[in-house]
């Protein structure tokens, strides 16, 4: 087994030789941007660490890796034009950089060619990973749209929004760590152990992406820390507090959700003020801890080796312990 | 084997049984609305012909034409929002409907949709299907890519046209016939001979269609007629007439297609006798009919019976003899 951070450079190199700027030009140049734009790899390095849990070397999976990437990459040039985001990963979006017609056009090419990376492999297994990409990507759209549904509904359920965390980001990770192991040629329990493993770690992350927004430290912190408040985007923290029993604060809450001040810092901390009061943010913290014990537990079942478990232990604990 | 019609209500009747909309409505309504706009199903019908041309029976490719037609839906979707198209067959068009963002989505649910048809499939019929699927769908983009950088180009040449053209529109029919004969288990002899059929076929249909948007009878085109002069759009016939010898001629053409008056009527019938004078007209009447004859060739060379060459025959001469 390798490091993270080794999985992270195979990658990259990978990448990095897949990219030719064929024509026309207008076509691919956005393409090779955004994946050149950075990121963790979060998800490709999963897909290469499971092919070597079930003792397949990590090269044999590096398609599926890349076809992961270009997928996640594909949803965020497609959704940066929906959000109108100017800004990704520091740099200048697609569609601000190019057009709205190029963002359309070039994502839809990466859509394709993520698929194309599936023909590397032989038909079972191709058509194994592209059954479980179509679900999956599918997924990805569907949470996407009740996340754009859910910006003008003031009705929106806790479980509502769990299933929609799960289908934006959860099922991808989950659909990285099974594609590790369907290349791997692992058992189809070991796969959908490994798929559950990813699931309940990638909703208890998205979890903690939302009470980072509000609890992180601005200096490390990705995104503007308060983004999600200054957007009034209803997160885990605030249908949680929404919950309270006070009406006073929920109607304070529901009144700081309808404004969008210039200067968003009083409103940002008036927020904040009501997730502490309200305990929203300790039952954040707990459902995160809950998540990321459900994902650990699936770890005791599966028939791999200790140190492989660990591995995977220490990957979530990782991830679940970022102070950013 | 059945005739036109036949195929065409039966692959009518197998969307229609798989068309349930699902959560969330938002994403899904807009693919049954889309789908169900209607249109000549030209694609799909090639695909059920081509597997009874090899004696296998339509109903095992009606999944393979379902996703063609989703795909051509699809690029529809997308391209409009490209084109700021407001109206498709008669109607609103998806993203004037509802809005941009959904357009952008449900499209992209429906070239996933697509690839999920081929699961039907047992794996190495899935994968070929998959693996020219995507090869087409990728040439598509590049096309639309093409047509849109032509807009701003005004060193267009003509075989750059037919590879704009060819890209997007002739591949489609191409993959469509060619996906017949792979769900019928054709010889790769045969599938690229149905494949070369096509491909010469949609490059006569493209050009005929250039044709008829200038020359056709504004009764019976679907379209508005003159609306590729309107729009300045640099077709074979402007290309061609742009060749002529007369600076004189080529000034004013140029001059025409430099201004988009309210009132276009005039612009139209002058840009229409230019074509006539440099016989643009007839250049493009006989590229149609050279390319229609080398699909025909393809026929002679097959190794099928004489009556199911005929039916081809016969259903390229319908296709091209079209006064719309």
């Amino acid at each position: 087994m390798h490091s993270i951070t080794e999985y992270r450079e195979e990658f990259i190199k990978y990448l990095n030789s897949k990219q030719i700027t064929k024509e026309p030009r207008n076509l691919y140049e956005p393409i090779t941007y955004i994946l050149g734009l950075g990121g963790k790899r979060l998800r490709p390095v999963l897909v290469l660490m499971t092919a070597e849990i079930f003792d397949v070397d990590f090269s044999k999976a590096l398609n599926a890796a890349t076809a992961i990437e270009i997928f996640h990459n594909f949803s965020l040039v497609h959704d940066d034009i929906m959000d109108d985001a100017p800004v990704r990963r520091g740099k200048t979006t697609v569609h601000e950089k190019w057009d709205i017609n190029t963002g359309i056009l070039s994502g839809d090419a990466m859509l394709i060619m993520a698929y194309q990376l599936f023909e590397n492999y032989e038909p079972t297994v191709f058509r194994d990973l592209a059954k479980l990409f179509s679900k999956t990507a599918l997924e990805v759209c569907e949470g996407q749209q009740y996340d754009v549904d859910f910006e003008t509904r003031d009705d929106v359920m806790l479980p509502e929004y769990l299933k929609m965390i799960e289908c934006k980001t959860a099922v991808l990770v989950a659909a990285a760590l099974k594609m590790g192991a369907i290349v791997a040629g692992a058992s189809e329990a070991s796969q959908d152990q490994m798929y559950a493993f990813g699931l309940n770690l990638g909703i208890a992350f998205q979890l903690q992406d939302d009470y980072l927004d509000v609890f992180g430290d601005p200096k490390t912190f990705g995104k503007q820390v308060g983004g999600d408040i200054i957007e009034n985007k209803k997160t885990y923290l605030y249908l949680k507090a929404m919950n309270s029993d006070s009406v006073v604060i929920t109607k304070e809450l529901e009144h700081l959700y309808s404004i969008q001040p210039k200067e968003s810092e009083t409103k940002v901390n008036a927020v904040r003020s009501i997730f502490i009061k309200t305990k929203a943010d300790i039952a954040t913290q707990n459902a995160i801890e809950d998540y990321t014990t459900k994902a650990f537990n699936v770890l005791l079942e599966m028939d791999i080796e200790q140190s492989k478990k660990d591995l995977l232990r220490q990957f979530g604990e990782n991830l679940m312990n970022r102070k950013v």
